[in-house]
């Protein structure tokens, strides 16, 4: 039995919190080994003081997140791949031969669908966007007016190519307490939103950013010319299916050659991921795009023991990871091995995709090529909305921002599900329990793309997911609620389903 | 002789600005044709009733912009390269064996000087800063005021990939006024400053960014990735000897192998550009780096006739373009021939490179090809201070701002010089009519890394010019006047020579 020293402040509220903290922390510091046995919840709270309801809370937190490992009779045990430091390039010692999770036929060539779907860019309208009327416009303002105050001139300069170090402190610790992130400002790198991150990851990992400075020198770079240059690497790169589809063309040019990966009920199917044979996975563990789907923690487990014994990296999207509704947000992934997972997130659903404001929490030499990288394509992020956003967050005002909008948005989805349960009862919806939008899968003889545009026209962010698969699926449509006003909800989705039944 | 129709606003004011803006745009829509003579000057201001040193005024801006050629006892003509149209894609159906403008030998491909100085990254405070401490922050605190309270919520979405609409409109008719550019707001794309710029032109010329939209389909990606990717082109990219050496890296990672053009007293030598066989050229023509150097109307004739017979393109980094000191700017090259020169430009120097914000006008497929690849590398950039820069500009506070630096920095030049010929006249001084920086040429003797030093620590900003070289050249240093107060010019320079003949 583990000999655990929590310390719990009951003044300062929050104990099931500081509790998973705790543990959590032992386990990735090794004080709890991958396999030691926790004391049962009744006893733990009894010398604790506390009700074993507060106790149980923080086990199943870290069950979600995968740290721990729960079994009826068996009691409860940390995780096998919790603690588990390995090298991040190349293959670890594991050999990769070992029993996979599940064994499935790896996906047919050949897609059902067959048409190329020539669709706009980025600045359509997107399902998922947040609520931008809600932008904090005054304490934004505020927010810039404290940091033009203050600034010293020379922050005016070329900035930290990393990011401003006073972003990454506040970040580090924001990822760390809300995302329960193992994150320190130095592994963190400021970048232009989740797509930057993501293209720069994707190209450090197929052997595309430099490991090192070239000197800044005439003379070397004209003598250099002489010399033929090796064409830049490729990476095998699974992606979810189904997955985002706007992403694809940025991860090709990255680097990315893709291969799908099914997701089911519990998320990604990690056996037929290692059937591909792929260096690396692209994932949305928080909530599935376009599923919803959260990641369980029996395949987070497995990705862990997957990516440990093959060498391959976890790149995470830490998709809608803002506003989980029913319970607590799960961890992300990269707390459970910073090791093997690039964590990348953005304000663009918690504040506005207009700020292009993200970051990668990445192994220090990743960090270190992507740092480099920036040198060499545009010099870093602006500093100024950097040091907004610290400020922002120092002052609480993110958190703030962050609770109104999940009560409000928790309050659409409750509108929104219950009209389309009243109205359009044939719809199955999924993937409700977080996030901006939810999957609405149609009955198998309805078309998607028709109805995606009836829903348009009737005011409802509706998009096919057809593009979105490579394996085929029943007819479905991402449907975003981040916009939809409560008290309109009912009339709104009552229109639909009349127009939808003429 | 042509006959011109000029219009003149005398309540206006700058007449001069005027005739020269009438004639520019006369020999850009072919109502002046190549070769076309002029009215001489005081035939011209007695048609148009104004004093002759008005309209020779207007022809000398012209003349050293490369519209007009003057010569003694032949008149004013319009130059042959200044209205030439010519596809942008391929040579020009000119064959490219014409005369040479100065033939020479190319230089050697060994250098004299080997060693690789592996210095830091760009954060290093540099010579060329613009006074931070004069960022205009109340001025930029009420655009953004204004700019917050009447943005619409959608503006804070994704934005439109080659930049906010309302600053390419203002941006534009500055670049037009200020500059002498032929740009419309659909051929300027927003970037992230002067290297962004730099970086994706390079890699758009080496046929490395898209040139139409890929599908956003799961399906499309994955098929696709069976198939081989051909490696990514590369380009033989000339560049000025001594050039920047902090952007070196990057243009290689760009796709560029560089080739070495000298520079002389008139700028950039076109015959040994020629002889380089070099598809592209990047150019600082407004204040060369580091030389300071102008570039002269003859080589800028000579540049688009080069450019134009080959099919090359010319970059033209609009680098100090700001701040002319003893004479109107000279417009950039790229009003000269939009179809064959790419204009890049930032607000690093004019405002703060922090503020990571800068253009590209460029012809219509280039110009394409960049806002596709930014939504496959970075959405795009951020669009609030994109919306408050377009305030500035605006308001009129932008002009303001730059007229007070003008004043500003020319009063440090002119302190600063004056100190150097006191203290120090075993330095010869170059490039001193435009900019931030000078060059001070040694003494043959000197040891340029150390005068360096010796300088830095005397608070002066000064950079060696030996790894900025690549044929050689005298012991030379880039010093930076921008933060020097006027009334400590004299003892700083003082010390720093006392220190020297110790």
């Amino acid at each position: 039995m583990a000999d655990l020293h929590i310390v719990v402040d009951r003044a300062a509220g929050g104990v099931a919190a500081q509790i998973a903290r705790e543990l959590r922390e032992a386990v990735r510091r090794g004080r709890l080994a991958a396999g030691a046995r926790l004391p049962a919840s009744r006893e733990l709270a009894r010398d604790l003081g506390l009700s074993r309801g507060v106790v149980v809370e923080a086990y199943e937190q870290l069950v979600a997140e995968g740290f721990l490992i729960s079994r009826i009779g068996a009691g409860t045990t940390v995780a096998p791949a919790a603690s588990r430091p390995a090298p991040f390039d190349g293959p670890s010692p594991t050999p990769p031969g070992r029993p996979r999770a599940k064994a499935r036929t790896p996906r047919a060539q050949e897609s059902v669908r067959g048409e190329e779907s020539g669709r706009g860019p980025y600045r359509e309208r997107r399902s998922t966007a947040p609520d931008l009327g809600a932008f904090p416009r005054q304490r934004w303002l505020a927010s810039m007016r404290r940091t033009l105050a203050t600034l010293p001139a020379e922050a005016l300069n070329y900035g930290d190519l990393g990011g401003v170090p006073a972003l990454r402190e506040e970040l580090a610790a924001y990822l760390g307490r809300v995302r329960a992130a193992d994150v320190s400002p130095d592994n963190l790198v400021i970048v232009g939103g989740v797509a930057q991150g993501v293209s720069l990851t994707v190209q450090a990992l197929a052997g595309r950013l430099p490991r090192a400075g070239s000197p800044h020198d005439l003379g070397w770079f004209v003598r250099r010319a002489a010399n033929p240059v090796p064409p830049p690497g490729r990476i095998r790169l699974a992606v979810e299916d189904p997955a985002g589809a706007r992403q694809l063309p940025l991860l090709h040019a990255a680097g990315a050659d893709l291969v799908a990966v099914p997701v089911d009920g519990e998320g990604v199917d990690v056996g037929a991921l290692a059937a591909t044979g792929a260096r690396a996975v692209l994932l949305t563990p928080a909530h599935q795009y376009p599923t919803g789907v959260v990641l369980s923690p029996r395949r987070r487990a497995e990705l862990i023991e997957w990516a440990v014994a093959t060498g391959a990296a976890i790149l995470e999207d830490d998709y809608d990871a803002e506003f989980r509704f029913d319970r607590d947000p799960v961890g992300c992934l990269q707390g459970l091995a910073a090791d093997r997972v690039i964590l990348i997130g953005s304000v663009s659903k918690s504040l506005a995709p207009g700020l292009r404001l993200g970051w990668v929490a990445a192994p220090p030499e990743i960090a270190g090529s992507l740092r480099l990288a920036r040198g060499e394509l545009d010099l870093g992020s602006p500093v100024l909305e950097q040091y907004v956003l610290a400020d922002f967050i120092t002052t609480g005002d993110y958190d703030r921002h962050l609770r109104r909008m999940r009560r409000e948005y928790r309050a659409r989805r409750d509108a929104f599900t219950l009209a389309l349960g009243e109205h359009l009862p044939e719809i199955t919806v999924w993937g409700v329990s977080a996030g901006l939008h939810l999957l609405a899968e149609l009955p198998r003889d309805w078309d998607e793309v028709a109805v995606a545009e009836t829903a348009q026209e009737y005011g409802l962010a509706a998009e096919p997911v057809g593009p979105m698969r490579y394996a085929p699926g029943p007819p479905a449509l991402v449907m975003g609620f981040a916009r939809l006003p409560v008290h309109r909800a009912d009339a709104m989705v009552g229109a639909l389903a009349d127009a939808l039944r003429r």
